[in-house]
């Protein structure tokens, strides 16, 4: 179902020097399934990682922040719970499988980053994970991608070569998330890892950067998870970034990883058949546009309407009038695809709604305000909101 | 399918003194429909109104802004098309209806306030309105009520008797409204008119403080209308309010009517199945028990948890934390009507899920977070997300 997201071809997935990849089948929430991920990285590796800045945050994010300022050897991955809202207990659980996977690696539990994703306020059952550990077998990263799903339908890998001065490097990430997502500073768990050799100052500048042009642009159904993590690896195995261009190389190419990652999340939004980029042009400033976006792309009306094909446009330019900037609505013109809708406020003359329907027909398509008060822009990329959207999370837990 | 909402007793709604009623079917979007109502005010009656915040305020929004500074001797409302989104045109056509409506009951046009409701970014068929003048026919509450109605399925009309120290007066009030809710300042067209003689400043003021208790707490899908109205007349044909306790009396009648009106809008919130009032107490200030409140109201996976009666209450938390204010986690406690389900930012360990389910599957509960960082409280009711949202949106033109 979801929007044109065929599912990685694995020949495609470079693997990274420095990282070992193992995956089990721990039974957290259901047999039988890939659940548990442990991503090794060889001594020397810089980490830098963004995460969610939802105040009930997850145990796992406390703890993955606070190890991040250490030498990381390993990051344990589980779904089927995410160990959030479960207090001081979940802390110490989400502990517990750091010390396990630290003694198995020979490295401390301080040196292991955590991350859970599923049922949130239910205690993680740490037991089954630190069974699960002797039965990691070696895997590949479109497993790894798979080990990760929730309600996801496609995994999400993405993969590019990039050639420094000092020889060729590869980045490769993978991503889950379907639901609860409208990321803030980071998404639902990524990880994007690289064999070239990064300073970690420029590292954290780079998750940071990349993060604000991907993931915080993008929103299924506005819900900020408690969980969301993207974590950037280095292991230094590869060439160094000597240079200006090598770093500019290499961060267009984990940019191009981190967006065909995020826009991969919204193609496989829970219940989407619509994949809708969301433009808002000549805006005062880039937040000033970002909120419009975002007021467009939350509205329920405007996503019900996408679902449908039908070019209730009203509802955009309502959307747009709430999104609590003081524009000019005289100014404002909208387009769908090149179909002109609005010209200053008003209906086109010239506009005929045929031509809107067979836009919003197509799988995606693109809804463009044009503000006319500045030179500022934005782009956000959603979904719509389909009847299996209410199925799928009206029986999340059955 | 609304929400312990019986249709309204004609026998219990009060005419009001001053005030005169009538209903056409115009044939604005539908045949054979009630769509025009005009409420003919006699001289000297007070009128004060709160509007719409949406930037993209509709044509009638701009001119009953306008019109409200003059003695208002009539307000016409039409169903079936909004004229937002308009332009210039949309704001003759307006204008146009005020003048034929003025023409035949002897008004200047300013002294007409227009309001609309429907399909946003058509125009308004202005000639329809005016050729259904002369067709108008006297009306009692209820036919006015069902007159204003769009995607209602039960037309919302309460009254209530007061008693002032110079005799007894009447409170009559009506509104429409189903989806596009989460009023700002104001709701979708919401009338109400007490025959007791009041000064337009006092008037103004109880309009304001009564829509903030009422209309502004309320939310189906976060989307704010272009067209929302919340008007008061006060015909003074009955007593007059002549003292403090006449004012507290009356206010609080006014109060409850828009109480009522308001929380019947989400009774019958589009696919509403559950009524929930979302109370966040212990706040730092009201404000931003408001904000922790909508976060709840407006979160799609609460919403679809609701409509499933899922106790899957960390999807709460999640919206809690998500509400953008700086909470202490670790001391927030959460019912659900009288079940403790967090204490202290973790489950509480004599949560029973059971007792949940017993609560989540009546028809109406209460979503209950404490905050224990001061002392203010808010309260909204909202709805649940179900098929039938997207269903009537998905089909809402078709």
């Amino acid at each position: 179902m979801a929007v044109n997201l065929p599912p990685p071809d694995p020949a495609q997935l470079h693997p990274v020097r420095g990282v070992e990849l193992g995956v089990a089948m721990a039974g957290i929430r259901k047999p039988d399934r890939k659940d548990l991920l442990v991503v090794r990285l060889a001594p020397g590796a810089a980490v830098a990682g963004v995460f969610t800045q939802n105040r009930f945050c997850a145990a796992p994010v406390t703890l993955a922040k606070k190890h991040l300022k250490n030498p990381v050897r390993a990051l344990i991955v589980n779904t089927g719970n995410a160990n959030a809202g479960t207090g001081k207990e979940g802390l110490k659980r989400a502990f517990s499988v750091c010390r396990a996977l630290g003694k198995a690696i020979d490295a401390k539990p301080s040196q292991i980053l955590p991350f859970s994703t599923g049922v949130i306020m239910e205690q993680l059952p740490a037991e089954k994970l630190i069974a699960a550990l002797p039965a990691l077998r070696d895997a590949d990263w479109l497993e790894a991608a798979e080990a990760i799903m929730t309600t996801d339908t496609v995994p999400k890998a993405f993969s590019r070569r990039v050639r420094l001065s000092g020889g060729e490097a590869v980045v490769t990430g993978i991503a889950k998330g379907a639901g609860m997502i409208r990321p803030d500073m980071a998404t639902l768990l990524a990880f994007i890892a690289t064999d070239a050799k990064v300073l970690p100052a420029i590292l954290h500048r780079m998750v940071k950067a990349t993060a604000a042009a991907s993931f915080n642009c993008i929103t299924v159904d506005g819900d900020t998870s408690t969980n969301d993590c993207f974590v950037l690896i280095a292991t230094g195995k590869g060439p160094a970034v000597s240079s200006r261009k090598d770093l500019l190389q290499l961060e267009r190419a984990v940019l191009e990883i981190t967006q065909l990652l995020a826009q991969a999340l919204v193609r496989d939004g829970e219940g989407a058949t619509k994949f809708v980029t969301v433009r808002i042009e000549r805006g005062r400033s880039a937040a000033e546009c970002r909120r419009v976006a975002y007021a467009v792309a939350h509205s329920p009306l405007v996503k019900t309407a996408f679902f449908a094909s039908d070019p209730n446009l009203g509802r955009i330019l309502a959307a747009i009038g709430n999104a609590g900037v003081k524009l000019e609505t005289e100014r404002v013109d909208l387009y769908l695809d090149g179909v002109c809708v609005v010209r200053k406020g008003g209906r086109d003359p010239s506009y005929l709604e045929s031509e809107a329907v067979t836009a919003m027909k197509k799988p995606e398509f693109t809804v463009r305000a044009v503000l006319n008060r500045g030179k500022a822009a934005a782009t956000v990329w959603t979904c719509d909101l389909s009847f299996d959207y209410v199925k799928i999370n009206a029986e999340y837990r059955t």
